[in-house]
């Protein structure tokens, strides 16, 4: 029998205790969805905050009551999994800006009357931190045992590890990048510019008319997924398979891979906001953490345990962006762990079982306990 | 001085003549655009054969009169160049479905009325083809010293002289596919649905009313882009780097590959069409000529001379394209020369004056000639 889970909802900052964003605004009230599994122990010494990417939510693990499909990182997360919730008490939350429950762009202003739109103000990455410590100090926990994420999730990690080393004893970044590359910005900004340039955007303005910018956003996602397989995987998936029997030469959905993106993408429309998705992705664009000079001041003085991982067959953020962080750690003279893990599945092999994967993070939270205790 | 050329226009297929096409239907009629440079010798062996990519046209080289900027391949056709029009006769057709002077869905249906739409026939690569021969033999050539082409451009060349190896003694066949793959296939497929969903494509019809796809349109361009340069080849151009002197955190164009991007979907507006784009690119998810087991029979008795040139940074047609041609080419015991060229710019690299390609080409070249005489 499975133990069900919920989402939960907490006020993190209101009118009189205001987020202080990185750009300067302030914003009130921030409310969070967050999910926790296992049990905070005595010394609360046993916390791991997960960081989702791009598009995921609260809900990482076990199952809604009523519903069949486990949380997005239900591989990962469980009792006797890598992230095992025997052992660990896991913290996971919807991101700032986001549309699962956390306040975002698609939240009444100041908490009352019109959502935000594009007045919701431009998010950076210590953003996201700020609001994942409030939730961990709302929860009782001063120190985590470990911060782990993979894509958006492992950049997150890295800003938290960076700027609070005190608070994240291991760090795990997975399949994630300290500084986009050109072609990175490209890809999101042509999705950007499909949700933009999509008439039923009407300047963000879109939530009340119910004209929702569907085709933009579906664009956007399509886009994403083909960079989230690698070529080989698709290749394998689909190969040029024909959707049916026979192929109709057309405009229409004949080969497997054009079925499977379309699929995508709609399905994509009925959780996602076209919102969130501009400020999520612009976050990425913009962090960029070792320009800065002093990026590794705190961590000399306070090392944290880190281990990077990447996959052999990802074009999005493959091993050059782990290897470039693998550096500037390196030399800040931390104690890190790296592993390029050969995967058939691009990108996405984060978020599968993938064995090597799942048996380093094993291994890598196991020590990390011991270490602790 | 430079010696101006002109895009002539000539009636190839009427309604007692019309073009029977590959899908069954005919059509009637077909105009063409084309130019030529250099003479054709008296023996009317020295004819070559330009097929353009996606979205070329007729005018492959010179100046037109009154203005500054040349063909698209000026670097590779004229007086002492790779294809030099000093001893070579050089036509360039724009393809059918196309949209610079050859009869195309923005073609009056029929050639009077409106304009097809997306009543036109569905275009394969043998009635690419189908029409270059026509134009040829109304230019009074039996057979082709060479046909020479990029991308899909070099598909036509592939299906030219597999069907038809007496007309084409050398062909020239440079970042082509044989068969694409799921991802490229993908990538074409997300284009293709920028331009559908737009809602000023109005199912094809949207000609008259002058409310055009040009959202989907320019997005499907900037996504183009993207593959056509390496990683390297966008790191290398732009970087990180801002378009202005700071950063103004937003969605607007923050970063010059952003910049470049908006810009590239502009312009393309000005010379394009949505519904070629839609044929053109349907043209090459199709093509798979391999797949046929008779694909070689023609070639296995009448042998053509074969230069395949692929680029070492190409990710969208690149090395493992041209080796599987080359592998079915040598199967079929063709006489088949090989070069995998090192050249930062990926896809685009055809375009482009990199010295070793273009040396390749000179030299390939120049050996037809001397075998021809």
């Amino acid at each position: 029998m499975p133990q069900f889970v919920d989402t939960q909802t907490v006020r993190l900052f209101d009118a009189e205790h205001p987020l202080r964003m990185a750009i300067g605004a302030d914003l009130a009230p921030v409310d969070v969805a967050y999910e926790t599994y296992g049990e905070l122990n005595a010394a609360k010494s046993n916390a791991v905050f997960i960081c989702h990417a791009l598009t995921g939510d609260a809900h990482a693990a076990g199952l809604h009551a009523g519903e069949t499909r486990p949380g997005w990182w239900d591989n990962m997360i469980g009792p006797g999994k890598p992230v095992d919730t025997d052992r660990l008490f896991v913290i996971s939350a919807n991101l700032l800006g986001g549309c699962q429950g956390t306040t975002g762009p698609a939240s009444p202003a100041g908490g009352v009357g019109a959502p935000y739109g594009l007045n919701f103000p431009i998010v950076m990455m210590s953003d996201l931190v700020a609001v994942h410590r409030a939730l961990m100090a709302k929860l009782g926990v001063e120190r985590l045992l470990a911060a782990i994420g993979g894509s958006l999730g492992g950049m997150q990690v890295l800003q938290w590890a960076l700027t609070y080393p005190r608070e994240v004893a291991n760090a795990i970044v997975i399949a994630a990048s300290s500084r986009l590359t050109a072609q990175n910005i490209a890809f999101s900004a042509v999705a950007r510019r499909a949700i933009m340039g999509d008439p039923g955007f009407r300047d963000g303005d879109y939530g009340p008319q119910g004209d929702n910018p569907d085709t933009g956003l579906a664009i956007a996602r399509m886009l994403a997924h083909i960079t989230y397989l690698s070529e080989d995987a698709l290749a394998e998936k689909f190969g040029r398979e024909p959707q049916a029997d026979e192929n109709h030469p057309g405009f229409g959905v004949d080969f497997a891979v054009e079925s499977y993106l379309n699929h995508q993408g709609e399905v994509f429309l009925e959780r996602f906001d076209a919102l969130s998705y501009l400020y999520l992705t612009r976050v990425m664009d913009y962090f960029d953490p070792f320009a800065d000079p002093h990026a590794t001041k705190a961590i000399l003085n306070n090392p944290v345990n880190w281990l990077l991982v990447s996959f052999d067959t990802d074009w999005r953020f493959g091993a050059s962006h782990s290897r470039r962080i693998l550096r500037h750690l390196e030399d800040a003279r931390q104690p890190v762990t790296y592993r390029n893990i050969p995967s058939t599945w691009g990108h996405d092999s984060f978020l599968l079982e993938v064995p090597r994967y799942h048996d380093t993070i094993r291994a890598f939270l196991r020590r990390a306990s011991e270490v602790a205790k």
